[in-house]
């Protein structure tokens, strides 16, 4: 049974608990959220590892996106970044592998793996067809099916499938005069698949086959966005609110028959249409958690895309995006390497608290003002201890270590800090 | 006269029609915003360079705070400083140099830059005392005054000058138990001074002696927010928005004098809290412009603030903050580096862009547009050269470069703009 199944015969399980633990809130509030939709247990039965919960109540969670492509392929340097998007604090990864021996690098990273772990199924199949010289059309349903099974058996925890996009999505997508078209890869490549064949989406049509497996393995359903838009000027266009009204419907299907679902969403959107965007989520999608990937509030940033998606990110988590996909420096230039990823993880977590500290005011704020606390009694060490990043803090505060610690280069004697702290010293004495 | 005074004669200045290409609006926006009171021009008389103003209906400008501390003291450094500030588009500077001759400094840097220049006059004043074993209440109003008329003589387009640091604002700061006291060191050097003396804030007291000097040589007056917060906690507190009362008194002053104003603003401040924040300043000030600090959605992230602020910048500018001043990753840590600046200017470009994107949609949106177009078009070239740092994307699109130019390391093959535009160029092609 799934957890979602489990959480509506009232049990509650060491799922439950641990992803209670994690959020410091109680059992019986996670088991609430799966039994309304508003929360899912990403956790494969076949993989083992302490669960976390994403959705209504809990802190924002972060996705980091790892895997190699084509043209940059070494498993060793994914582990290191899985190692890396762990050791920041990421509770999900993403293998979205298209280079080298896919289901090997995929058993690898699942293996090695104590945080969340989620896949494209349709990656894989369309990387096998496209290495024999043929073409997208050429897939067939049970090519993909076979894939999503093999990865449920694998023991992938959530798996993005593209289910909205339809015969009748796209014809809002044709009719929305995008500026950048299509820039989900999933979404492109189900897109002309059906283009070519003239079939309806097989993740749609076939709905049921993949609750099957979903509910057998209890992988928890990502349903991706696959016309989100890839510039600011398409945001919230026809194409994309019609595919969300499809995955409005399918998530209603998956809830009735005890699935996990969420809902992934933008992609490029202006700053004051994020909030929007959410609530519309939850209202089409009936309160299903939230993923985003950023959302990136310009489009003038390449490079510096972590930044954007932190903006546009800690926007929606405040207004209630429940899971970030964090975007890296590397977005839209090349592969992430090791220190993208750790910029990446770094920013979603960022905007990830930035937004907690909206929704979760009280308990979020506890650090904030530990740190502020330091800050104040010049505590250098208690300051990195609560930091983010406490070795690269600490490595940038020795800029001003010709000086009493007490001390940064900035101010020196003109701390405001001592300034005012002085004279209290003085009033406390007299 | 100034440029406000002009501006009320129905004159249209040179410094006018600069300000009006730079934005691309008509001299008459500019002068009617000058009239009212919601634009300044920051430019002393005395200082040649092409205006730009800050307000209402504006771009969102941005300043960089370089300068020399007692601990890290190198002209040149700050020369090369001020030379990436401009390159990466600061339109505005201001010189907060408290180590070596700081008059020979301010005069090097003015002398340097081709942007409006800003200064906080009692740094230099509160040193030379330091320098001099003297304690802070042993500064004299004529010394302050004196300094503030030689640097207007030199040409400083605005100051930072912390008339709201009062008695009684310092009353209600005290009643506010905050975390973290007094973070500005302006106002922390006031509230010392004034509780040193037992008398009132010269720069309020005395505040038509400022006008006077600010008149005469038309430099704009930045009034500074000494108890600005400087962590989540303190956030609004009374202390805060009782200084921010008495900045809206002045503001009415200066106004009915002639004297150009802008007033400064927070510093730290949760997400919820960064609309009201500009709301309540436009209110209490009678819509003179607002300049920002970060604000700095989170305390945790001492390294990356670069990031908090671009998220708090963001969002200020989009809900009506007019000027930005740049956060560094060294923020809280050190004094910041030539890489410090540089991304410091670059993360507050993504906020004032971000923020312009709602501010003033059509126009910003146009290089969105063009950017958005070129990837579609996969043409690499054109997207550098419309990126916010051009060198710096085309330096990491060579990582993908074992390949097609057209392809990057992440997609390869699996591009999304390909294969949805590969099949449009055969539908083009029946």
């Amino acid at each position: 049974m799934t957890q979602k199944q489990l959480a509506r015969k009232k049990e509650i399980t060491t799922e439950m608990i641990q992803a209670a633990d994690y959020d410091n809130v109680t059992p019986e509030h996670i088991m609430n959220g799966l039994r309304e939709g508003t929360i899912v247990i990403p956790k494969n039965r076949n993989h083992r590892f302490s669960a976390v919960a994403i959705g209504k109540g809990l802190k924002t969670k972060i996705n980091a996106n790892i895997g190699t492509s084509e043209i940059r392929c070494n498993l060793e340097e994914e582990l290191q970044k899985l190692e890396l998007a762990i050791k920041y604090g990421a509770e999900s990864i993403m293998d979205l592998s298209t280079g080298g021996n896919l289901d090997r690098i995929r058993k690898t990273l699942i293996s090695k793996s104590s945080i969340m772990f989620g896949t494209v199924p349709i990656y894989s199949v369309i990387c096998e067809l496209l290495r024999e010289g043929k073409d997208i059309g050429e897939m067939t349903t049970d090519m993909l099916f076979n894939e999503i099974e093999k990865q449920a058996i694998a023991g992938v925890d959530f798996i993005t499938v593209h289910c909205g996009v339809t015969r009748e999505s796209i014809r809002h997508l044709e009719d929305s005069e995008r500026v950048i078209g299509v820039v989900s890869r999933g979404g492109s490549l189900l897109k002309r698949w059906i283009e070519e064949t003239g079939r309806e989406n097989p993740l749609y049509e076939d709905f049921d086959r993949l609750l099957s497996i979903a509910e057998e393995y209890d992988v928890t359903l990502s349903l991706g966005d696959g016309f989100r838009p890839g510039a600011g000027a398409d945001a919230s266009d026809p194409g994309q609110i019609s595919e969300l009204l499809v995955l409005g419907e399918l998530v209603k299907l998956a809830d009735h028959r005890g699935v996990q679902v969420m809902v992934e969403g933008p992609g490029h959107l202006p700053l004051d249409e994020i909030e929007m965007n959410v609530q519309l989520e939850k209202k089409l999608c009936h309160n299903a958690p939230f993923y985003v990937l950023g959302p990136l509030t310009t489009d003038i940033a390449p490079g510096y895309d972590h930044i954007t998606g932190a903006i546009g990110g800690a926007i929606a988590a405040a207004n209630g995006a429940d899971f970030l996909c964090y975007v890296t420096p590397a977005e839209h230039l090349c592969l992430p390497n090791l220190e993208d990823v750790k910029l990446g993880v770094i920013s979603a977590k960022i905007a990830a608290h930035t937004g907690d500290l909206v929704k979760r005011k009280e308990e979020s704020s506890k650090i904030d003002r530990e740190i502020s606390r330091a800050r104040h009694q010049l505590d250098w060490e208690r300051i990195f201890q609560y930091a983010i990043d406490p070795d690269f803090a600490r490595e940038r505060k020795k800029d001003s270590s010709q000086t009493d610690s007490n001390y940064c280069s900035m101010c020196g004697e003109l701390c405001a800090i001592k300034i005012d702290g002085r004279k209290k010293t003085q009033k406390d004495t007299k």
